[in-house]
């Protein structure tokens, strides 16, 4: 709790979102009935938009269903005292077109979490804003 | 995108905490005009509530005046494939008393980010939940 940030500088768009393209993970934040909720997810951007794969029955898939939610990566390095951090807020969907989900699942990969999470989830984002951190 | 998780274990709430109070930063998510927010703070766990600084004039200080909000914090470890995620669903509130304010500031140190943040907001758990991923 001692470190101290001098200066934060906000981002342009198109940084924030090859920052998020740089990122393995990121935390999904959307509305559910015991309050807001916040969960990491391994994701990809493609063609301007997040994805990611998760479980039939979730929170998390409940709470992607064509509703606004946001989306937010970092990478904040306590020794070094920098960092950046990115904010989407964007409309979720689920794919469901089985041509664009064979084309997404071959592009995107693995899940980086356990079970063969088969749903598609996609947010595209409305806004994007996003700050890095330095010390002078 | 290759990491595979093969198992993920559901922490109990005590080691949910001790894991939060371990961690230098956490996410709080919350509702704004926009949609759902996330936005990374510099975190303290003081007598089982999250405290955190910010500036009074933002919408992490609208978001978290009186409201239910969500806190996040994880650490994931790529090369190791293993990691936690904790969420905290919880009643904000920002701390007016001098007094207490005095208190948290002198246990809490300084906020990990720029400017004076004068504003202390504090988050009481009401549910704790987190995961534990690990590759067999």
């Amino acid at each position: 709790m001692t470190t101290l940030w001098n200066r934060a500088v906000s981002l342009e768009s198109a940084e924030c979102m090859r920052l998020l393209s740089s990122a393995r993970w990121g935390r999904v934040g959307f509305s559910a009935p015991v309050g807001p909720q916040v969960l990491p997810v391994n994701h990809t951007v493609l063609d301007g938009a997040i994805v990611f794969r998760t479980d039939l029955y979730s929170s998390l898939a409940d709470g992607t269903r064509g509703t606004t939610v946001a989306f937010e990566a970092d990478e904040l390095d306590d020794r070094m005292q920098s960092g950046w951090s990115v904010l989407v807020v964007g409309m979720a969907e689920h794919v469901e077109d089985r041509d664009e989900m064979a084309q997404i699942f071959s592009r995107m990969g693995e899940p980086w979490a356990p079970g063969s999470r088969p749903l598609v989830a996609r947010i595209v984002p409305s806004q994007v804003t996003g700050r890095r951190f330095q010390r002078d």
